[in-house]
């Protein structure tokens, strides 16, 4: 390989119904004079990556070919699920929202000249690639002493829970309520919540999962497994008073029961009948669609009530550029504690690519998730 | 029946899930200084007083006894919905939320005085009552040569329709869309959007409905129950570029279906792939559940949207009382054009808790409205 080619994970829709991932060798840019060039040596597979690496595909009918450089991936979308894809039709898209890495190469201006050397951290796309070119001033240089494991996970995660309570207070909430609260971005929300003192009602499916939290100090879990759940929740909801929610799934029943119990709790504390229900207005936000089933509303919740989508970007716009950069800045500030990520395996480019890797970052089950280094194996 | 005593129709969940309707005899309130007594002589059968009437009750198990003033209708209410009823049980409440009759009694004040002999219109409760009470400022005087019955549904079908159209340009939309588009409240909108010259999509579920429509002047009506349902409303949103829908219905798969065709027209006209769908905001408000079975929203239509209940009173509260007035005051000035209502009846207080009504009214189908004259056939 030569030294100005570098790998970069792709993701391919195929007009015919089939999913492609490949590493292709693409030239490294020179930087421009107010850019630096960053190796990237860590980058999480959040599932907002998943999303567009996958591209809706069955992974069940997932075939693997080729090894290391040449590996590939290929598998099925379902047809009825290509209308949606026809966007992105036969382009090779470059993947990774985020990473972190070391500044190899600078542009001729003071302010990328000043990063050579240092570690930083970056979002932008293509982070599941050896080298990325970016604008020095989009950098976020990381204390001393950090590794670029430690700061791969700086913006997505972290500005995704900080948005929830800031949407949370903006929107007139007192208290929030989370679903697969066990996650990576749920353990984080969990220590912002415990640091700022705002009461959070924590949702899980599992035993462990509920242990998991409770061993990090979360006071309120709720177990959507168990048979006591709907009581729990409202029982949850009228300690906590919280009017507002984060809903990760997306698909099913949970987003209506959350808003159910919501009412319920608030029809406790109400003193006359209203034919409306409670007067108080429920909202959960979706920002994920770990269940892509259809989301399923009861309506035994009156009619002071919102569902709707949520995404960081759009969050941070409306904030504007300096609230967004004091959110920013508690990041780098609190990294190795509250906004501290753990991760089941650190994996090659190419590893990243096999059936066991697919099979289990694949699952964006708790505790599963997985680091890209891609100069892992390799000479940067 | 004594001269100080009034009917008034009740409505009463009882603990044990019988839901009980009956005419009350209640004494008639001497007004206060600032109070007039109004003779009701029109108040229409709205779906939202349906609500508060009926309270869940299945219809179908109704038992009707008694006659005249002493007419009964009893029907259970299914035990899975009684929690929901819980707020109101063992209370007989008056029903009915605007009429409109002739002032007959007035306090001393001048305001109240000059009332006297006035058609007004009144929203409040318990306007299936033979007199109502009120404030002099809370009546609507209608103007000269207006019927009791052309002014009975002066409030909450034109601020609805209004309402609509108001909360569209507050929040960034340039057309909408509504649904069980034929109603009254449907031709309503129609006529304001006619006028206003705003763009609207309306859907409908049978033919004559469409006709009905079309034969007002209304330029994209798609039916739901045709087979090409998505495609024509997909191309009537093209054309409108509506992205927020107004939902009678509530339950089912339309809400949903109207976001996913919403998405479809806008990526019609997108240039790029966008990972997360359009980041155009698409908005649908439930202000009916005419279908109560759950909202089914499938989530094939990107982040970057909301569904949520809407009701008149908060959307009057949020706007204020300067512009709230503006809306009442263009209602009595196109009352008998734009607001005008039409009714498939009009039923005594007894006659409305009779089997073949109920049967009729109960349906809240296109064309069935009835209104009630709480003093037809009685002395007044």
């Amino acid at each position: 390989m030569s030294a100005r080619l570098s790998l970069q994970l792709r993701s391919l829709v195929r007009g015919n119904g089939e999913l492609e991932l490949s590493l292709a060798s693409v030239p490294i840019p020179e930087p421009a004079p107010d850019e630096v060039l960053v190796r990237i040596e860590a980058a999480p597979l959040n599932p907002s990556d998943l999303i567009l690496m996958f591209g809706l595909a069955d992974m069940s009918t997932a075939r693997f070919s080729g090894a290391g450089a040449s590996s590939v991936v290929t598998a099925s979308i379902p047809e009825k699920l290509m209308t949606a894809m026809a966007g992105r039709a036969d382009q090779s898209l470059p993947v990774g929202n985020e990473g972190a890495g070391v500044v190899v190469q600078a542009g001729t201006s003071p302010a990328a000249q000043a990063l050579l050397g240092k570690t930083v951290a970056v979002i932008g796309g293509a982070t599941y690639s050896q080298h990325k070119c970016l604008k020095a001033a989009m950098c976020l240089v990381l204390p001393a002493g950090t590794t670029p494991a430690e700061g791969a996970s700086c913006f997505v995660n972290p500005l995704t829970a900080l948005g929830m309570v800031e949407t949370m207070r903006r929107e007139g909430h007192s208290a929030l309520v989370h679903t697969a609260a066990a996650s990576n971005l749920g353990q984080m929300l969990n220590r912002i919540c415990l640091k700022d003192k705002v009461a959070l009602v924590n949702i899980v499916r599992k035993q462990e999962q509920e242990d998991l939290l409770r061993g990090i100090g979360a006071t309120h879990v709720c177990n959507a497994s168990s048979p006591a759940f709907m009581q729990d929740l409202t029982d949850a909801l009228v300690a906590t008073g919280a009017t507002i929610a984060f809903d990760a799934t997306g698909g099913g029943k949970l987003a209506g029961q959350i808003l159910g119990c919501m009412e319920a709790a608030l029809n406790k504390a109400a003193k006359e009948y209203s034919r409306y229900g409670s007067t108080t207005h429920k909202q959960v936000y979706i920002y994920g669609r770990l269940d892509t089933s259809p989301t399923e509303l009861t309506g035994n919740f009156g009619m002071a009530w919102g569902v709707g989508g949520w995404l960081l970007t759009p969050f941070l716009q409306k904030i504007g550029p300096a609230a967004a950069q004091k959110l920013r800045e508690r990041v780098a500030a609190e990294l190795k504690t509250t906004f501290a990520s753990r991760y089941a395996r650190t994996v090659s480019l190419a590893e990243a690519l096999q059936a066991d890797a697919i099979a289990a970052y694949g699952k964006r089950s708790t505790g599963a998730k997985y680091l890209i280094n891609p100069n892992k194996g390799l000479d940067s």
